[in-house]
Order: structure tokens, then sequence, then C-alpha cells
């Protein structure tokens, strides 16, 4: 039986590899980005939802936006500026047309979400990021490798331009 | 005190009208639609997202899709067809350009929901449901109106084409 107990320890030490190794995405984790420090914070995919949008021009991208608990009761009770710990979360994907679709519909009106291009998430701390408004910022692509310093240097710059304390989105009912 | 009391009485009870007659769009309730005898599911604008979709042609809508618990399990375990319980909402609303958001990015590109248009819910119950693939479906307008008897009539014919078990909308990572 001694090759059986050894074979079961190969096989258990892959599978530990592929999971150690595999995106952060998903599940949080991972590399955190430059200059915030953050990682990719764990469960946001089940978040609720805050909004969608669409992006054309160069992006030719669709947005889900979802928020921690702390971010979606400030959105609902109309609470500005958003109290720490609120965190609000993008997920990109490319915005592409639904063949499916288009042949149900009789013609090219559908578009749905392609595959993930990146994930973004903006975290509220007053203190720690004062020079930012209060806000943390994070990238990462679609298999959770962050941004680089040159790209998470312009989040806050164009953050700030939001009428709403550093935040594009508004709440979709 | 007695007319403090009386004042009291006036502005609770007007408060319990109001409450008791605003849209059931949110917290769900209402009135039900024709044929499927469905109501709006209580607390389905807290449930996970599935995906987020746009459609151009007549529509120029944007529409989020979310899952109650049993159909988020199906849809990230690829159980097909759905088990009976799952409910997949569709929130729909006008597909409008941001101001702001173009202001910022220095041209016409961002797309954000404009107010709401309606919603709709498939309930997945095999048994009630079999001669319409199990699903059982309702449309509401924006504030929580039902959809007529023709309108809830085009539904499953439409959903039938669909090629994973009358629905549309696949899952976004």
């Amino acid at each position: 039986m001694r090759w059986i107990t050894f074979l079961l320890i190969v096989v258990a030490t892959a599978v530990g590899v592929i999971v150690l190794t595999a995106p952060a995405v998903g599940q949080g984790g991972g590399e955190a980005v430059p200059i915030f420090g953050i990682k990719i914070p764990p469960g946001y995919r089940d978040w609720k939802l805050v909004s969608v949008a669409h992006e054309e021009g160069n992006l030719h991208s669709f947005a889900a936006i979802l928020g921690n608990d702390v971010a979606i009761k400030a959105y609902r009770s109309g609470t500005l500026p958003f109290p720490d710990g609120a965190i609000i979360a993008a997920l990109h994907y490319g915005h592409v047309p639904s063949e499916e679709n288009n042949k149900v519909f009789g013609r090219a009106q559908s578009f749905v979400p392609g595959p993930p291009t990146n994930f973004q998430f903006m975290i509220k701390d007053s203190k720690k990021w004062a020079t930012t408004g209060g806000w943390g910022f994070a990238h990462f692509d679609k298999d959770g490798k962050p941004g680089d310093e040159a790209l998470l240097k312009t989040c806050a710059p164009c953050h700030a331009k939001a009428s709403r304390d550093f935040v594009f989105t508004q709440y979709a009912p």
C-alpha cells in the first residue's frame, strides 16, 4: 500500500500547488497594488448591485458596479461622504454582440459581457488615504495581476472630478 | 397635551397610508401578474449579480440580471436545468449618456442607467409551470404594475428559443 500513500501525497501536493497558484480573482487575496497596498477583497463577487455602466470610445466596456454592505447602506440612505469601510467594486468586461440573442430578436441589437478585462476597487479610509480624498484605489487585470504605479497614480486625480465624494457611479434603484 | 396626542395619531396614520400605498417595487409584494399569478419577490434588489445586458434597436435598454441563492448556485456550478426555486430577475433601465462622465473623459462615450423602465422575473417550478418549460414569468412596470395577459403570453415562446433551459443570460464571472 506504500505506493498508494505516495500517490496520494503527490496528488494532494499537485492540487495544493494548483489552488495556491490559481488567479486571485474570485476568492480575493493575491498580490497587492502599488501605492495603496490593496489586495482583492474576499467575497466581492457576492456583493450587492450598485449599478451598471457602458463605455464606448476605445473601451467598448461593460461594467457591473457592486458595493459591500457599508457602501450599499450609504448609497441607499444618500450618505455623503461615504463612511470608512465602504468598498465599491467595478467589474469590467468587453461589450460584445450576442449572436444567440440577435438570432432570436431577428436583428443585431443585443450586447452582453465578453470575457472579463479588469477589476477595480475603491476603499474608504479617511485617515489612511487623506491625500486622495479618503479613498484607496486598486486595479487588477483579468488574472488578478495588480496595475502598475503609473496606472494607480491616475485614479485619484480623475475620481476627484466626480461630484459625489470621488464616486462617479450613482445607485440604480 | 390632548392635541399633541391627536397630532401624533394623525401623523402616524398619514405615514402608514404613505407606506402602504407606496409602489410595490423594492420591498416586493403588490399585485400579481395574470396567467402565472406571480408577485414581486421580496428582497430581489439584494440578490447577487448574474450579469449585465444592453439592448439597442427600439429598446435602448440597460439591464442588471440578478439571481436568488438557488439560481446563483446553479449558475456557478453549471447546473442545467435550473432547480425548482430558482428565480432570475431582470431590472431594466433606459440606456442614457452620462454628461458628467463625458465631461471628465473629454468625449461622448459613457452610458449609465436612466430611470427604471420595468422589472421581470422568471421562477422555476417544474410541476406548476410544466407547460412553459417549468418557468413562471412576470413583468412589472417601473411602478410595480403587472403586465397584461397579452404581454405575459409572449414570454415563454421567446424564452423557449434560448439554448440553456429557457434562460438567455449567462453568468459573468
